[in-house]
């Protein structure tokens, strides 16, 4: 059989941990925490069925047909007059629509790191943008990160280290794998860092439509006037993840090239589903069903919230998010976190261990927990069984 | 405003006048040859909505969700059936699926090219190809081709002349843009300086399903035995463009790799349109649908060709394709072939100027005629008004 001879982007091993450890807390008897899946039974099946059929009775033979790179014009109208409820006035052409928030990513990235230049990220980070940033040469680099947010002190410090950063990728609302959102004093300062040293800014935003608790907070790109920040968005967690649709918001001479590229990497997203979730969003109002989320999505973390307070072993800490998906546990000691996964998939429930987040120095003590998925009785019983393994492994030592 | 430091990759203008060409050739008041559209009344939408209700109905939340990388196993199995009536043996775990073929040559490129490595492909051949190949740093070079497909002798001598050749990618079947196919003989001569010259080849196969003369030629990747074929297929022209939805056929240690790009790149492909063409393909029998697009594909380039060698001059070239979506033209003598372009706008016709589909050397006097999307009487009465455009200016000159 042929030895291949790869290009330098192709991953020497193809270990997986963290897919290993998704794929063994996905059995249908465990109680899972572990993945980042929204909760399937609120989204809305019928709706976005019936928004389907119209556009089969209305437009069947053009949605089948190729379309433009940039996107459905109509969709990019609507996510326009979305984007304004969240603080963002981005006209329709400075949109580009994407498979998903992650070729947002991986398109940004494609445009701006030349190998060997350095891509910034809050640390913890969610890990797959790293492995994006990687495949074009970045050395990827993290900054810490606390209740507020990436530290702008400890930011600045690294720029002064690395001349050749280009961009800072940060996940400003409800973090994950924090849950943590950054403050807007952090922005603005992050801003004007991006002015002085002269790089470019990637708001990472899935999360910041579900909020529970607490006023929003401007989103980055609103507090910039030079053209320095990408905002990318998804409706995989206000929508359908499957529908694999997100778009990317910047000035104008950004969209120009990355629809350029976007057409050399799949000439346009699926132009069946664009023309579906538009048709959705006119014919029903998401905001409402986003407030259904999310008011599902409260009851579900603040129960997490108060069962781990209440199960897991003194001195452990952990996260209060006011949205999203996940909350973030540090336990007390060193404890052995592979053994403690073992320990926990034996007793039907699993967890997330926090190192593989982060882009070096892993704190090992740590787990992301994600409360989307699961119910109420769930969580409350799950967490309770995971605090007796913990506190029973803990204190065995 | 900011001044960008993009990547290497990023094409340092934005024009592209092969985009102007098409946008100028769309309006409504133009036949257009110009375009490589299928047919829009020949796609099975009702079909198409049918299997939509039926998924909705049966696993509507389930294709709402996240999926795996590689794709709906049921679609890969129904894709491996499908494959062996083309000649191909690929078990359900070989195939990748992809967001349309495009993307299934952006992942190939990314796993093999390192900068200033290169890959070979027919003159003149699929010109977003070579855009995607250069993203990656990729040098492209080409090697004529005639009514039998890429000249072997001629791509040996290449291949000495750049031992670092990664890559040859080949459209073997009705090949965009001369839809001319490659000879069994030569297909297995590329296979047999794949083995002696290490290098990969791209099968890419979008149009061979669309056969209306002549016998089917094995594909490449049926003569190979040592895992240098990655075969590109795609639901583009077989059903909808629409759906983006293509795949990768090749050894599993390739298919390994590039499902973890393909991760990277967009998580998966929609889940959706999966599920809807799974079902499709469970409900229909896809090969009469494919047979009843060829015989509609059969009158429309046979009626293209016979008008072309009424209507255009004396001394014209074509090729003769027994399938695909096009035919190449070159015209007698030196012609002016953007004032022509210009005359036929006037006269509401339209076609692709042949130089761009060029790597080198462009052939100034060769024009691309696309059959699929324009009716028989179209093409006759727009072939004659073409005829008379072209006469009046050579004989002009």
């Amino acid at each position: 059989m042929t030895k291949y001879n790869f290009s330098s982007r192709v991953p020497l091993t193809n270990d997986n941990p963290f897919g290993e450890i998704l794929t063994v807390a996905s059995k249908p008897s465990i109680v899972s925490f572990a993945g980042g899946l929204p909760a399937p039974e609120l989204f809305p099946v019928a709706e976005i069925q019936a928004a389907a059929n119209r556009v089969f009775d209305e437009a069947g033979q053009t949605v089948l047909q190729y379309s433009l790179a940039q996107g459905n014009l109509q969709l990019r109208q609507l996510i326009s007059q979305y984007m304004q409820t969240r603080g963002l006035n981005d006209a329709p052409d400075d949109l580009l629509i994407t498979t998903g928030s992650q070729q947002g990513l991986d398109l940004i990235a494609e445009m701006m790191v030349n190998p060997g230049d350095v891509v910034i990220s809050e640390k913890p980070t969610y890990l797959s943008a790293l492995d994006v940033f990687k495949t074009y040469g970045a050395e990827t680099v993290g900054v810490d990160m606390d209740a507020d947010g990436m530290k702008m002190d400890e930011l600045e410090a690294t720029l002064k280290r690395h001349p050749n950063t280009k961009l800072v990728y940060v996940v400003p609302n409800f973090q994950n794998p924090t849950g943590n959102s950054m403050s807007l004093a952090r922005r603005q300062r992050l801003v004007a860092l991006a002015e002085q040293y002269d790089f470019l800014i990637i708001e990472d935003d899935p999360y910041g439509a579900i909020r529970y608790a607490g006023d929003p907070i401007a989103p980055i790109k609103s507090l910039d006037s030079n053209g320095r920040v990408l905002y990318t968005g998804t409706f995989s967690k206000i929508l359908a993840p499957g529908l694999r649709l997100g778009w990317i918001s910047a000035a104008s001479e950004l969209i120009t090239k990355l629809t350029l590229l976007k057409q050399f990497e799949d000439v346009h997203s699926d132009n069946l589903t664009q023309a579906i979730i538009a048709q959705y969003m006119q014919d029903n109002d998401m905001q409402k069903h986003i407030d259904h989320i999310t008011s599902n999505y409260r009851d579900r973390g603040e129960t997490m919230h108060a069962a781990i307070e209440k199960y897991f072993p003194a001195g452990t800490e952990l996260t209060h998010p006011e949205g999203g998906m996940f909350l973030w546990v540090k336990l007390p000691g060193n404890p052995d976190i592979d053994q403690l996964f073992a320990e926990c998939i034996k007793n039907n429930v699993a967890f997330v261990p926090g190192a593989p987040f982060f882009p070096d120095n892993p704190e090992t003590n740590t787990m992301r927990m994600n409360f989307s998925n699961r119910s109420v009785a769930e969580i409350e019983s799950g967490i309770k069984k995971m605090g007796a393994v913990i506190s029973s492994l803990i204190y065995a030592k």
